[in-house]
């Protein structure tokens, strides 16, 4: 389902990355500027800033970075609609704290009962699923969810300049990652379909699978019952535990990809960062909210420069006209 | 250092690829037969059990599977001798337990004390480190071994069969992946070079990095103080996080591979799981402690085949003739 939604979108970037201009989303400006120069040092083999092709690790965030995160942060969403479910089902009481905020949508009370520990009872309501399960229940969310303001799925609004920019990384040699603070496996489920991503790149807060052997001697993977944060400082030593390599390029759009940016652009080899700035609540919202960390390591490193939606973007999403 | 003593390696294997025979060091037989028929199943996009390129991953063991893990475990070898250096700098006491049972290598010492614990506090001793002193480390250490039975370094007793059956998985559109029970971080250090698998194909024991900002704003990637071991019914899981797909080939020598080979084999595609059975100590070694398990799923599972070295290897490695 969400395959056929997207035919048109991968489609309309793959004639971009034909087309003579390989970013026709993005504008004359620093920003695009400094990705076309950096793609043309790195991979030109008598440059001095030239990396081989298997140590170009780009590592991109999900959430406000790749798609529209506002205004509704679409993992949560789609984890509060799953626990609904299983509350309809009998595995959790709606009636009772914390299912009955997040159930409300109580920001207050949910802070009140301590966040943390109410995103953990959400993430337990799912304990025992099959992970094939839980990325069936995703999809069909994201095939029925539809944006608030701009009436499409949300994996319609993953930013057409982002689309081009990956495909541009991969036509040079990378191998993209997304690192995300989202459920590893809710992004999974669809990111291949969507963005041509494949799972095993996809590196986001996740649960450890449990082995379940049947008594048929078959096996199934289940949900574990506790989550494992990927954010901040967890996502560069994520990148580590995963990959293996330091990325030389990484995008971000808040304080919660800083460390990931600053570890990429104080390596030893060339490197870029990108800080997409939310600033455009003509074509999509303007917040600064979270940014102090980004914004003062993007002005101050020569390396990690800020992309402004609204001054260097000519289009944000593939459905405008 | 390590890719020079490899070169001549990797070399003949890929002028086995190129010849007519891909396997030219299995002998006919149920093993070599069971591996081509599933090679050409699964890649025939007209058969039955065609499996598309992207779903395409394969799983191997190492210690014992891709390389000899006799007389000694080359992976704790390496750590024993890094702690001696670690001791030798003041980080930890040689005279204290269990770095004194580990340094005379007492195991019985070390079974009483606690062998995951004694364990552990051999990780620890690594604590701090950066990720890439730890990685110079094991080069250099691999560079220096020598096999007290065939007087190479351990690099050169990675098996023969399994590098030429590596390179005709990965020509029929596979994603090689080793996972092991073995310390991730020493494994990626030398695998790329001697094999041609890059790190972030390497699923080992973990130890969680730690993000390290230093005074200046670089950052550097520490060694953290804690292991996450990678064997049993870990491995499926872990291949679960870190892939996201259930591997159609699998193949391991003991029963720490038998979960990972049991969920291969019980998947809903077509599977071939190997057992490399230790049957050959004129060429190699004679040792069958800890297999029950994984020779039982070998007779009960029509998938999961068994592998003699003695009857099915015309060579085990590149150095003999």
């Amino acid at each position: 389902m969400v395959r056929h939604l997207m035919l048109p979108l991968l489609l309309l970037v793959a004639l971009a990355a034909r087309a003579a201009d390989p970013l026709p989303s993005w504008r004359e400006g620093p920003a695009r500027t400094a990705i076309l120069d950096f793609l043309d040092a790195v991979t030109d083999p008598a440059g001095a800033d030239f990396v081989p092709a298997r140590e170009r690790v780009a590592v991109i965030d999900n959430d406000g970075t790749f798609w529209c995160e506002r205004p509704e942060y679409v993992p949560t969403a789609f984890q509060v609609q799953l626990m609904a479910s299983r509350a309809a089902a009998g595995v959790v009481s709606p009636d009772s704290m914390p299912y009955r905020a997040w159930l409300a949508g109580d920001r207050d009370a949910l802070r009140e009962y301590g966040y943390d520990e109410a995103y953990q009872a959400l993430i337990r309501s799912f304990a025992g699923m099959s992970v094939e399960a839980f990325a069936d229940s995703a999809r069909a969310f994201l095939a029925r969810q539809r944006h608030e303001r701009f009436g499409v799925p949300p994996t319609e609004l993953y930013y057409l300049p982002m689309l081009e920019l990956h495909g541009l990384l991969a036509a040079h040699g990378f191998q993209v990652w997304v690192v995300t603070g989202g459920e590893q496996g809710f992004v999974r489920s669809y990111l291949e379909a969507v963005v041509g991503i494949p799972p095993e790149r996809v590196i986001g807060s996740w649960t450890p699978p449990v082995y379940h052997e049947e008594q048929d001697g078959t096996v199934r993977m289940l949900r574990g019952d506790e989550q494992v944060y990927n954010g901040h400082e967890h996502k560069p030593a994520n990148i580590q535990l995963r990959i293996g390599r330091r990325p030389i390029f990484a995008a971000g759009n808040s304080n919660n990809d800083q460390a990931m940016c600053r570890w990429s652009a104080t390596g030893p080899q060339r490197s870029l960062s990108l800080w997409i700035r939310h600033d455009d609540d003509v074509r999509e919202y303007a917040y600064d909210r979270g940014t102090d960390r980004i914004a003062a390591l993007a002005a101050e490193h020569p390396r990690v420069v800020e992309v402004s939606m609204a001054r260097d973007w000519a289009r944000v999403f593939a459905r405008e006209e």
